[in-house]
């Protein structure tokens, strides 16, 4: 199967603050300056205790494609505000810094490195906004959705948002960051066609109601696609119409052709009652293998609670709740400057603020992730980039939140999270499939990360610990304002 | 100015269903009988009184431009589901149906079709998703960012949101919905190439941390924008040092060169008291021209209780809240078969449920906005399209919600508010400019919308009547179940 491009230049998707900064250090001559940036977020979506990173792939293939077309510098040139020269010099421009970033579909934590930009400054003040955009989506739906898969229990989680999605690209790269979360396809045919995406789909109740009667309408369904039918069982009464004629349809139209009813759905009512009734209606006229599917304003809490009841459905579409992430719409990555290299040395930047969970960690810095003599994930460490742990030794630690723990790790394992993405602006990295991406997801949550850590209420916060050089560095800058 | 266009083909933004449909309609012979959709939603996001339609302009771009290539009949070849027959066909598919719309802008209730699709069954399912996909996008932005707008009580409002924004297409037409509901600009530049809207932005901490000092940082700024200087005061310390720094500037750098310090701007901390004192530091200055604009997480309850603290804030940046709709991020609009035309006669149908509101109005209607003598709209007003109501005369109603409430209506004028926007797939309607949809919002509001339903406290519900004979035939039909 080809598979279908998205062809825009998006290079235009920034602040109009990117350009402005742009035009000023280029005039003032500091646009070769390389400067160190850092992704991070500050809170998991819906008080959860993890977030899955997701939308790597698109931030590669925007940087690469990263130009101004004329008629982007004409745009500029109109705005009366950038130098000539600038103008010129965006002519030519192409990206040019590093980008190292944890693979996409790693299990990520507040107040962690998740992308590094090492960056000329233009260069790395150019890309914040599309960078930021495309994590914070992909990421937002990833983490959403696979919320909803856990509380399914093993049930197949469908993507139906695309309706109340924002825009065609939240359809599309929800649908994509759905998948990675762990549902099992998607509704969004562009999405099908453009990641190779499983697509689902049968009818909706104008199909019901366009026929003369629910019958006529289930008979046309089955004889349009006998290996398929799944039928939509709530337009008119589910236990007194929908069900009898799925009934009758697989009976007198599907058995004589040899085959079987495959499936029924319910978009509306008491999904817990009617499924369990639907179910042993189903069962009593040897319709064991038919499944129930249930779609409506469906989320992880109603999920959990229709598995709770005992319902009987096998397999759950989701829409408006996943593809928004309704209940808390918004991930929150920031991006910020944490060095400016001057010679051959990172001079470290900090972000000073009243409020504590503002303050940055300075410098250039890398991420481990630190495991257990069994395997599990225990915490974050972060380092600054020219330590050198001794982790066959001994490895201090300061916890990042509360400075006053330390300790040392004892039997643990370091894995450091960052891999180089870009290089000089060549993109250095094996781009893994979206099948892999969502593989890797899964492992994680069944191998390495605490079942506690994922539990919806009260999950325990992942440790997130500093090296001892990077806590000084920070206190010594904090305590020189 | 050359407008950017979005030269995307999104015929493959549907959902599957539809395809599975229009196949089964085809192979059943029905694909060229003509149905009956309506475009409605059932509550306003927020508990408002009224909505805002926003994103006509590209349905009807979409619309134009829908066709399959070859790489898309490939893509459905592959599911091995439709018949060649068919794919044949959609080789040289075009849309061939009326729409009828309220215009762009217009302000909207729960329960009135503000579009209706009279086309071939075919062509009327395969838009379904996409239709609802932009409606709904761009009404739930254009709605949220009015009620933030209203509560700017005339300060400037600024879309700030690009980096939470859904992905590209959420930043970029929820740019353009956020200008319609009364944004004066936005920072996001794809945006304002495409829809010619006003960009601002300036500088962010990066530039204030890159330079040594926060005054060689500003000092640099203001040469190189003299006549555009707005100054970022919040990174070390917004009144010991931001503002102080910011003063010098203008006395020092601005006014040797006959330039004035435009503005600053805050980003954090407790606005409502560091406006107060920057104001006044600035004004103990000679600064008293200099604006002061504020972000960080605002959103219409942050801005009106920052007014009413007399909070000294000239205009207002606001992101990811507006950019998401984020305490209500889905505006439900769905599309339901109404009516299917049987020789020269409508057919209606009607979508029946358990919820009392979920139950459809059935047939082709059209819908009045009904006003009094002083040109307030007191209600809206649905009828059968055959229906010839003696407007000069006696029109009597029936309340849609509480069926016992009739009434004629006394001294009243009536405006259709549906016009043919498509006859026959060709778009028949004059595209009004974005600042003309922008005109008829504020318009509406200020001329014809009662306060009383403005308001974000238990607004008044606009009236929705129905005509006595839509009600009896609605009657009729449910007494049929």
């Amino acid at each position: 199967m080809q598979l279908q491009k998205d062809t825009r230049n998006i290079s235009m998707m920034m602040d109009f603050y990117e350009m402005t900064m742009a035009n000023g250090y280029f005039n003032n001559g500091d646009e070769d300056k390389v400067a160190v940036f850092d992704v991070f977020f500050r809170k998991n979506p819906d008080g959860a205790g993890f977030s899955i990173f997701a939308g790597l792939e698109q931030v590669m293939e925007y940087l690469e494609n990263f130009h101004f077309d004329p008629q982007d510098i004409e745009y500029f040139r109109e705005r009366k505000l950038f130098s000539e020269e600038f103008l010129n010099y965006l002519k030519d421009y192409r990206f040019r810094g590093d980008i190292y970033a944890v693979p996409e579909g790693t299990i990520i934590y507040p107040n962690t490195p998740i992308v590094t930009v090492v960056a000329p400054l233009i260069d790395a003040q150019l890309i914040e906004t599309a960078l930021l955009l495309q994590i914070n989506h992909q990421s937002l739906i990833a983490t959403k959705t696979n919320r909803i898969v856990r509380a399914a229990a093993g049930k197949a989680v469908s993507d139906f948002g695309a309706r109340r999605a924002h825009n065609v690209d939240a359809a599309v790269y929800g649908a994509r960051a759905a998948y990675i979360g762990g549902a099992v396809s998607t509704a969004t045919v562009l999405a099908g066609q453009m990641f190779g995406i499983p697509v689902s789909g049968t009818m909706a109740h104008s199909w019901v109601m366009f026929y003369d009667s629910e019958f006529e309408a289930f008979k046309k369904y089955a004889l349009n696609y006998p290996d398929t039918t799944v039928l939509l069982v709530d337009t008119y009464d589910v236990l007194r119409s929908g069900v009898p004629n799925a009934i009758r349809v697989a009976h007198e139209v599907l058995e004589p052709m040899g085959k079987r009813l495959k499936g029924i759905r319910l978009d509306s009512g008491d999904l817990a009652y009617l499924s369990k009734e639907a179910r042993k209606m189903l069962d009593a006229a040897g319709l064991e293998d038919c499944t129930i599917a249930a779609s409506n304003s469906l989320d992880e809490f109603t999920l959990r609670s229709l598995n709770n009841q005992g319902a009987r459905i096998d397999g759950f579409g989701v829409g408006e709740r996943l593809i928004t992430s309704a209940s808390n719409p918004v991930f929150g990555a920031v991006y910020k400057i944490s060095a400016v290299k001057e010679g051959e040395v990172y001079e470290p930047k900090i972000k000073v603020s009243e409020t504590p969970d503002k303050i940055t960690n300075p410098g250039l810095k890398k991420l481990y992730r630190v495991y257990n003599s069994d395997g599990m994930a225990i915490a974050d460490y972060i380092t600054l980039a020219e330590e050198t742990p001794d982790f066959e030794g001994r490895v201090e630690y300061v916890d990042g939140v509360a400075s006053w723990r330390r300790g040392v790790y004892k039997n643990c394992s370091f894995k450091e999270l960052q891999i180089p993405v870009f290089k000089a602006g060549k993109c250095v990295c094996v781009r893994p499939s979206i099948e892999e991406i969502r593989d890797y997801v899964k492992r994680q949550l069944e191998t390495e990360i605490w079942i506690e850590e994922q539990r919806f209420e009260n999950p325990h916060p992942h440790y997130y610990n500093l090296s001892p050089a990077l806590h000084e560095l920070k206190m010594k800058m904090l305590s020189e304002y």
